[in-house]
């Protein structure tokens, strides 16, 4: 064009310039654009019908301008372009005016033509001029950065609570260079390395806490607790080390046994002298671990155990600390007293001398390399005919007495089990602590490169951080939120296990059960997620999320396969209805659950179903109300199903699976519903006003997040009508939206120590 | 009780003996248990008060009887206790009789009591007596099994197609004692151990396949497919390497280079004589490619281009291949001729010589271990001035002329650009065939563990199998039934893009781009659920999972983020509105999308939308209209809010913003209902009548489980009211129990060599 005699002659040809830029730098010509633009060419009459001729020419697909031909164009339009508020036809007619010396006569129809033009092609309003002029535009998405609304450190106070002090003494020790990671991946290495770490950690006392003070520690369950958390920013197979250490080996010896197991060994296991396993699960007995087939035969004529593995299935598997350093293990087996099992006893036997050597009777297999965790040495444990002295039964539930009889408090051989095992649920707090302290280390490095990467932007403007994009803040924000849910919920289980009482027992163990459950899927929903969103970056092994990621994929099997427990969960809360299933008829059952779900009537009517008011979908009462009435609907009406099949004739077995699925549900919405009530208490304590203020915009995702999540089941029910999911929907987004604005300070506040979180997309 | 005087003054107290065992062999006595059994106790009048206060004290929790009388007891209750149809009262009966020789004197009040007290202790109905003898208990639960109801090589057969002898080939060489897993993780091995692989299979003309006859190939793109997705049977290390070679690098040559690149260098790469890289992603770019910063500047004066890496930010990243055995690379950069920027073009650039060693101004940093793929050597690169000739440049889509001018047919740099990539769109259909195939290892692995694994089980019967548990089956039947869906519906992606013409190619990629996406994730989840349904077993590294999982996990990231993916799909999916959105005002909008949203009308009449028959739920009928409603009601409704948010005078680049994730589920419903339909088309073709119905079985559960998950939506538009989603949920239900039946026999048609699988808990 710029050149052709045409315009030459007619410099008001100019006026097409721009459109015809826009129109051949677009990516695509289609069929219907060039027939908008003959259209509108043919109706120019003040060309004549060559210029038509020559225009008509320089939008033919069989003969594209070249490019640079387009460049000089751009060129040329640059000149004359200054204001982004130009339209295309302004920039044209300033074109024909510059190449006509400002004489150019541009009639009004070829102005409007023009303008029909910029619409029928479908170039947005005045953003096709944007191309030209990208650094005026200002999107909202551009803008939205990082703000700072709170003390971050007064919120690490808050989270940290009446643990400061420890907190800081953890991450100081893990701090010093000897913690330094190691890239390795000789087995052999990593796991002298770990080992090499949990005897740091044992010198510095970290290991005895839990036990009485005449072992090394100050009999506080809650502190073992905040150092598994805190260990957990570091290397993941430490921190299960030192769970199997201290924890399981030490625990059971110091739950199960009496004084003199206690006097014998507690110390010892404390400084990490004694090195020990816990071996309860067996090839072939997992989940329904009351089912281990090791034996445990009592020999009354020198007043001994033999311990056995009668078959390959009977083998303890997955044992930690077994493959090479554990020199003894808690032994989980049958007791056979003449002839008569008694069912499952625990047994201290070792396994290895001083010096390591494998004692007669004990063979151990290394379970090899696995996902991850490969810095503990498992392995499987094979006993042929161990004979161990009377007094290495852990005798606190039962024992054999002098006479060489069974004896025990307890009457039943399961309650007996169940009861043993009941000691040791502390495991069950743990593991979700470390889970979630996982999470906030995944969340930590994903949202903070989230916050710095750019990726894309508008054509031809700065690109804009990942985290500005609605969909990275869906993936990443209600997992935000969950981590600050959890990590109060989490509080909240350990003070409650803490303080228990006997009759509290069965409510701590399902909440722990639930929790567990939920919190280990929710890291393992994390990780994958803070994985993705680092893209190549995430994948690379010094980002630090693949071996958070594979460290914790075991956390929602072991301590309790995670779908097991939803369903001890579901059967803990059904207990409530065993009474009414037996003692009344179906109809005394059905006023009894109508009865139940009543408060539920006064929230179904009409305006509430609908109510989209922000203040009602975020009020605290809205979601209380909502969540009590879902775990208490699903828990009644699994509960009439069950006495349904039951009444009908099915073999309860059945029934119960026929339900599982639904009974599953009911872990589900017990322990979502218990989470965002201890949240909000939470919050509620808060006094710092901003800390409080930007934690209760968290609560209220977390409330909306599950809302939106159960959607389905709320319409189904008539709980909420479309009108109003559509309005959470909207408001999940928008809260979003809000909160990412402070998810790098929120991350801050978790307070992970650099060299822990090591990635360096994260602190470099 | 057995040996006290009370009871043999008065055998007839024996009938209280199999419910006092009964009471105490159960995990809890209650105090709700012991007052009512008192109540009754009370109410024997027939018994003396001494009597009565003798059977009182056997329920005292502060004197409970020892355990070793529990057991007496039940060797008693045995004796007479012959049938699972007596009571507990009945065999109490019998009892008292054994003690009185057959004389005692039990009163029809005795009897009575007896009964209710079974009721009000919740011991439903006679399941209490199983207790005694487990083995008649039949609950179905215990009984489902594997079935076979069609021959497995048949299936095998409809699944390979016309593929079958390479196929079958790919596995013979895999099945060479040289394709032996190799369990090491030092990376140098392990990579060395890759490309001899990867030889091996060059040695064998699987590498040319793609490429034309006289380049050792057979010019077939479908072959090479099903080479990949054989090889992801094996270690997926080997498919990307295999992948990076013979697919990126080789065919980046073919597909943008001419025929002097193709004579010079095809050949070497099809035989690996010649192995290369292909470098696109930069540090700084890996979404947004067409923004790399690396610069390839024309020197007119010797002809050449010098590549170059401005900055950090500008290295070739995660570039296969490259940290150890490439010799040479596409690359992509920003031409630079005369001063102007051409956009994006692709060089071959020489990295080391012949013995390996780097060429000057080539950087290359390892990329070091990562979550998974370790078999591949990643690096990133930096060019420092590396100047290579004019004929380096890929010259199909443009070049600089004998005058130095850049020239091509295309004028827009970003046409050109896009229309390069196109070429390469094949690599979203090997990686998510390559990933179902990962898919199917996985639940290989998983549905046979299932079928053997026992865990748990009636109260004293044999353990039942896992996968015969409701939620088990809910775990992995919906993954079974998607590995299929995707089999069938990546045929068909195949055959597509096989046969494709120029015109096809937007809705091919839109395809492929989708399919990718939705595939990679699926394979994603399916290999987590895989891991956890194999508890401890799954995270060992023997049994392969962990391995799947982590290789496969950032199939999810390249050829593409899937985000972004799916956005790049509904952008596409909108083009057909970009007219619409300008020519009309908003009245002409509203009608037009009116009328592509009539056909629903008809099926929302109440009739259907509280249909709840399962034939009516198990129509195709239904499913295609119900997820076409779903694709096209999304599709006008995000197309709406981005018009009213652009009428509204926001930055369009906010709108799309604002809308993201609606428009991923846009994304979303185009390819599920493209599997659905694509699924059931193949599956009608089957001409084998049983193969078909269990294929059919499966289509059946693909649709049903889509519509279940996505039933929020259907109720929140009122295309389904609670009762029939109910409904679906159940049919959901059902539909797994049914299909755990041929669970086996449908992975064992997947054919996976059990060299392949490896996993002792699947071929052992």
């Amino acid at each position: 064009m710029i050149n052709s005699s045409h315009a030459k002659n007619n410099p008001a040809l100019f006026v097409f310039l721009p459109v015809l830029y826009t129109v051949w730098s677009d990516a695509v010509l289609t069929p219907t654009e060039i027939k908008s633009l003959e259209a509108v060419i043919e109706k120019q009459t003040w060309l004549d019908k060559e210029e038509r001729e020559f225009l008509r020419s320089l939008i033919n697909p069989a003969n594209p301008p070249k490019p640079s031909e387009l460049k000089n164009w751009l060129s040329e339009i640059l000149k004359v372009s200054t204001t982004p508020e130009d339209s295309l036809a302004d920039i044209g007619v300033k074109l024909a005016a510059l190449h006509s010396s400002g004489k150019a006569n541009i009639s009004e129809q070829a102005l409007h033509s023009l303008a029909g033009i910029e619409q029928s092609l479908g170039l947005i309003g005045r953003e096709a001029t944007y191309t030209f002029h990208p650094e005026y535009r200002r999107s909202i998405t551009q803008k939205q950065a990082t703000q700072h609304t709170f003390d971050v450190s007064t919120l690490t106070k808050i989270l940290d609570g009446d643990q400061a002090a420890l907190i800081s003494k953890v991450k100081t020790i893990l701090s010093d260079p000897e913690f330094a990671y190691i890239e390795t991946d000789n087995l052999g290495e990593y796991r002298a390395k770990v080992l090499h770490w949990a005897k740091l950690l044992a010198k510095q006392g970290l290991g005895a806490l839990a036990y009485p003070k005449e072992y090394g520690g100050i009999s506080s369950m809650a502190e073992y607790f905040t150092v598994m958390e805190t260990l957990s920013y570091h290397d993941l197979s430490l921190v299960v080390k030192f769970g199997v250490q201290f924890g399981l080996w030490g625990m059971s010896v110091y739950f199960l046994g009496t004084a003199k197991h206690h006097k014998k060994y507690l110390k010892d296991i404390g400084t990490l002298e004694l090195p020990g396993c816990f071996a309860m699960t067996e090839t072939g007995h997992g989940s329904n671990v009351r089912g281990v087939e090791t034996t445990a035969t009592y020999n009354h004529h020198n007043k001994t155990f033999t311990i056995h593995t009668p078959n390959e299935a009977a083998q303890k598997e997955y044992i930690g600390n077994a493959a090479l350093h554990g020199h003894m293990a808690t032994v989980f087996a049958k007791l056979i007293v003449d002839g008569k099992d008694y069912g499952v006893n625990a047994f201290v036997v070792p396994l290895r001398d001083k010096q390591g050597n494998l004692l007669p009777g004990i063979t151990i297999k290394d379970c090899g390399r696995k996902l991850g965790l490969n810095g503990v040495d498992n392995g499987v444990i094979r006993f042929t005919n161990v004979v161990i002295p009377k007094d290495e039964m852990l005798d606190r539930f039962a024992w054999v007495n002098e006479e060489g009889r069974f004896e025990s408090p307890i009457t039943s051989d399961n309650r007996r089990f169940f009861t043993m095992l009941g000691t040791l649920v502390g495991g069950r707090i743990g593991i979700p602590r470390s889970g979630n302290a996982a999470s906030k280390a995944g969340l930590t490095i994903a949202i903070r490169y989230g916050d710095k990467r750019t990726q894309f932007g508008p054509e031809g403007a700065a690109e804009v951080p990942i985290l500005n994009y609605r969909t990275h803040q869906r993936r990443l924000m209600p997992l935000l939120a969950n981590a600050y849910a959890l990590h109060f919920a989490l509080q909240y289980l350990t003070k409650r296990f803490v303080e228990r009482t006997e009759e509290e027992m069965q409510e701590i163990e399902a909440l722990a059960a639930g929790l567990k459950a939920w919190a280990t899927w929710n890291t393992t929903a994390t990780l994958q997620e803070c994985r993705e969103a680092c893209g190549g970056k995430g994948y690379l092994f010094e980002n630090r999320i693949g071996s958070l990621k594979n460290d914790t994929d075991i956390y929602t099997t072991f301590e309790g396969d995670n779908t097991v427990l939803m369903q001890l969960v579901a059967k803990s809360r059904l207990t409530e209805f065993k009474q009414e299933f037996s003692s009344m008829n179906a109809f005394g059952l059905l006023n009894y659950l109508a009865s139940q779900a009543a408060t539920s009537i006064t929230e179904m009517n009409p305006i509430i179903i609908r109510n989209t008011d922000e203040e009602h979908l975020l009020d605290p009462e809205f979601h209380l109300n909502a969540f009590r009435y879902r775990e208490r609907d699903i828990l009644i009406s699994v509960a009439k199903r069950l006495k349904r099949h039951i009444d009908d004739g099915m073999d309860s077995f059945d029934a119960f699976n026929v339900c599982q699925h639904h009974l599953i549900q009911v872990g589900f919405d017990y322990v979502e519903r218990m989470i965002m009530e201890q949240f909000f208490e939470a919050v509620k304590t808060v006094t710092d006003e901003k800390c409080r203020f930007v934690l209760r915009k968290l609560y209220n995702l977390y409330a909306i997040s599950q809302l939106e999540k159960n959607k389905g089941w709320y319409l189904e029910q008539g709980y909420m009508e479309g009108v109003k999911t559509k309005a959470i929907r909207k408001l999940f987004n928008q809260l979003c939206w809000d909160i990412r604005k402070d998810a790098v300070p929120l991350v801050d506040a978790f307070n992970i120590p650099a060299n822990c979180l090591a990635a360096p997309i994260a602190v470099q």
